[in-house]
């Protein structure tokens, strides 16, 4: 059983129906088809505003060629130390946006705070020696499972607009933070001050599908450009409009991301139960950090369960649309096995 | 009918039960799944060679990518004026490479000679002052539809060793050119001198998965840091490379180039019986270059076909794996008829 | 005596003054100087416009960041085939651009006209696929000795402004194109459409000093940083400040530049009449560009004679503001003496 | 009296006169000259090694053109937080190594150490989504005007290579480091492990001259193109390696030195005696800082004297070569006064 990362999954029947059902005949190439006409507006409903929609395959494409329309090439982007952008893509907001820097902020749970960003700014704006403080990049929900409420959301944004900063959201598991908060998608992206979002689908349910979303049509005048010669403008772009529309269609991306929480939230529920076990973060969205006793961790790699160990007796545990109640329970009842107690109490229901 | 380009093509029926296939359960993320396990040995036996393989999803990136492992920020490539790299990727090249140039050779048909190499190297090497002459790309089969001989390309690469200069092959087409031939893959690139390829799918029925082969491991030390700061290391790579697998299985690669060949020799055939037509370039691939008198033209676009003009009077028709007899014998008859003349004599038949 | 190139000769007295005089005790660094300060005031009396100056310390560093600063990285900047930011800077364009494509025209005399322009605009503008034509660059004087009359670069402004593109102006050797036409710096510039300069003072008796000009302060809002980021921004500022300031003090560049024209003059002059002689272009600033009969080049160098032979048994002689008419005058001679003629009948005088 | 850079200092005479002795006729350029061709051996003798020097103008090209020949687009450069590399150069690393990123160590006194570099490594390295491990760069002297040993420096290039890391030097103040410590400059330097050194004169007498030296052949073989690229090879070289060629010719770097660190250690000695200052790092090389009550600050400051504030009631004093005894007893005699008490006991004596 695999609880190494959410992109272990596969795709979900109605993505991939979507994706055969675009196969119908041939259509117009590099986004003139039919489907990605339908897109924009699909989204529009969705975030209750005007976007301009862009269609990428990763999530690292997306947050570099977001981040890239938001800050010059001696622009400063303040971000979570545990941030993608910062450790995962192998430098490709530095390459996109042609040498900004991405300045690590260490903060408690993943999420950085309004106060962080104020003893930080103005940091050298104007100054022509120093790189250019040019925007945030939050991350919804963040490395660590945790999510941001709308409030933190515009009391950064509120000091990032008042030193001139964009905001950039890179929502790879936006899908988790919407389902855990409860709340519009708009509540936590333009209305709270965000200017671009990566609004991933790949983790939930996506062959290889991302948006970078525009919320101001201005800040996207370049994006096209970018995007073409990064390599990314897909001549079939409509096999990737097809898999976001599947995705916000009947509120899918929603009902995977609520099935992934739930199951993250009874692994961490039934480790916690574990003796010697401590939960690292609060689990909001579909990751679970939990430290446990080492010969737990063994043994339960050792009886084949896939995860990834973190920092100081800790493992990760992600959960995904495709994760099943069973595999969830079969966990946590081995962990109590190796920790010398019994079958645990509770049992897993998805809310769907 | 839909003759704009064999982009405008869905997906092969092979290609998409493949995708369908390898969303069997949970796998390993970032290639380390089975299916791209597999992968590289089966490029290996096509080419009858050891290969280094990277599945991308664009042949903008597999170029980019691939001529970014073969030069400096200040190298000059070397390729026809035509060439994709220099006229329809929006500067993917010079951004992979940080700012390489791509030097245009005019020359007929679409195809650059190694005359043409021999009078611009070697062209400043080793001078300061002057981009290095770094590496020669060639377009497999052409931007024109004609096809580059192994002997041709042998010429050219004798003559890109001497100076040092990489050989680059964008085979974007490259199984129309094989299907042209008739010979080996391994003609056409390492045993002519060829040092990396960007092996395209995407135009010859996969939705979007192109590879770049190297022949040479120690070429391809750095692609991988490159290809994930591109962005373009899928995080659930086994469909990238399943598409791959099912392309190179069976021949299905060949299957389909031939078909789209012959649909295209047909369309040439007959066109060229139309009074006031002209071939522009010979047809050996799947592309038709043909002028055509202007109401033939205004006529064929009038009755609903689908095509590219090009410069003075000529258009551009473009046939793929799906491309059918029917819609060939139609154009061909629609443009006899608006010509003023009778149904054409031929019939068009696939060799599959 | 060294005819290779303007920048063999050393330095100006009046401007080693300036730099030993502007060394009389501590002033405050990186451009905040009391010199400093006064440059730009000085520059906008010559230019009889309101001016943001920035000096640099090499050509390739002016026409780098001018560009950088004109076109985005996907840009197209169209120049002749011989201009130096083509030909002779390594790629510095690209590099500072992040990509932009030097689009080569190749005409005759060094210059490019208007209908050159024409025919090659709105080329590919708005579509994607494409880089973005973004820019023109003009050099004055050209690489071929030769002049742009104010009609022919309002001419070319137009045809630019009119598809969106900037219009840059290699100066290298804008003194000698305004001492040769006795006009105003500003009719080069700003009245015919220039929005950025790169303004010449090496070759013509500086150490090493060039300002980039723009005649438009938005046009310049990024470039403190660019030059920062390219290490072209001097700590002790105010020795390249009092070089430039010396060099438009008392119209020293144009004195040194008309003395510079006067020598390639009188070498035009008295070379063309040189049996078996042609120049193959006109004589307007301070190179020479004549075909020469193989012996007497063969006999020229092997009295030595320096100068870079160009294609075609052409030799290029480039004067300088301390080239001597005794130079000038010997040169002449001996080229008469290999050519088996006697004395050449006329003199040089400087209009000094 | 203005202690506030080093760079507010003129030329000193011995340079000034070696530019005017360069001045004498023609000579070739881009450093075929005479005076660049003697450089070489005269800095492989000061550094008893054989070496490869490229003059520059500035630091901060220096550094960065240092940096972009040691690391790929995708590397990190492990240095100090306070490093000018990563506060004062606007992303110049970046820009030029196209993307790499500067680590930034938070250590005591200005100076990392081995274990602070041990516990970052290997740092990720092999792993594609990480940027890779590969360079180290000091400062020395420090930016808090101390002085890394030359065992310190063995024991971090010890770790950098074992885990395949070049190490850079920022050696701006390079001659205060070694006036400091009376070494060999090869004991700072290759016999530590340094790659490359970027040696600065500008500080320390230039008017614009720094030299970046690679002590392996092989790590320099690309920098000629990059320097020419980034717009930073002179054409009239000569007056770039006379400045160098007087700066090391009869000690002079070192004198200049000598006297500048001697200034500034009677400044730290006499300011640390008045009531209530207390130096924050040790004075080893030519800057002192100097916690000082805020009324002693200010009133320097309303006497005219200046410096720049650090963070926390603490300023920055820095001499150089032509800091006066007089200059500096004054500081300390305002300081004391402003304290309340008299007249300082000591007085300053130069070395020289």
């Amino acid at each position: 059983m695999n609880f190494s990362s959410d992109n272990v999954a596969g795709i979900a029947p109605e993505i991939l129906a979507a994706i055969t059902a675009a196969n119908a005949g041939k259509d117009a190439s590099y986004g003139e088809d039919a489907v990605s006409a339908r897109l924009e507006r699909r989204v529009a409903e969705v975030f209750e505003h005007e976007v301009v929609v862009f269609p990428v395959a990763t999530g690292t494409a997306a947050n570099a060629l977001a981040l890239a329309s938001l800050v010059p090439p001696w622009g400063t982007v303040y971000c979570h130390a545990e941030a993608h952008i910062v450790v995962d893509e192998c430098g490709a907001p530095e390459f996109y946006t042609g040498g900004a820097r991405m300045a690590a902020i260490e903060a408690p749970h993943g999420k950085i705070g309004a106060g962080d960003l104020a003893r930080l700014l103005p940091g050298g704006k104007g100054i022509v020696h120093h790189m250019q403080p040019a925007a945030v990049s939050l991350t919804q929900a963040s490395e660590a499972g945790t999510v941001y409420r709308s409030a933190e959301i515009a009391a950064i944004a509120e000091i990032a607009k008042k030193h001139g900063l964009a905001l950039h959201m890179d929502g790879a598991r936006f899908a988790n933070a919407v389902a855990f908060l409860g709340c519009a998608p708009a509540d936590l992206t333009w209305r709270a001050g965000v200017d671009a979002l990566s609004f991933g689908a790949t983790k939930n349910g996506a062959a290889a599908a991302e948006a970078v979303i525009f919320f101001d049509r201005a800040k996207a005048a370049e994006f096209a450009f970018r995007r073409k010669r990064g390599g990314h403008l897909f001549s079939k772009m409509r096999f990737l409009s097809a898999q976001l529309e599947a995705y916000v269609a009947d509120e899918l991306w929603l009902r995977n991301a609520r099935h992934a929480n739930a199951m993250a939230a009874r692994l961490g529920e039934g480790l916690q139960a574990v003796p010697g076990a401590r939960l690292r973060h609060p689990v909001e969205a579909n990751e679970v950090f939990v430290e446990l006793p080492e010969p737990v961790i063994d043994g339960l790699l050792g009886q084949g369960f896939q995860f990834y160990r973190w920092v100081g007796n800790c493992v990760r545990l992600v959960t995904a649309f495709d994760t099943e109640g069973e595999e969830v329970e079969a966990l946590i009842a081995a962990a109590r096995g190796l920790a010398g107690v019994g079958a645990a109490p509770g049992n897993v229901s998805s809310p769907l």
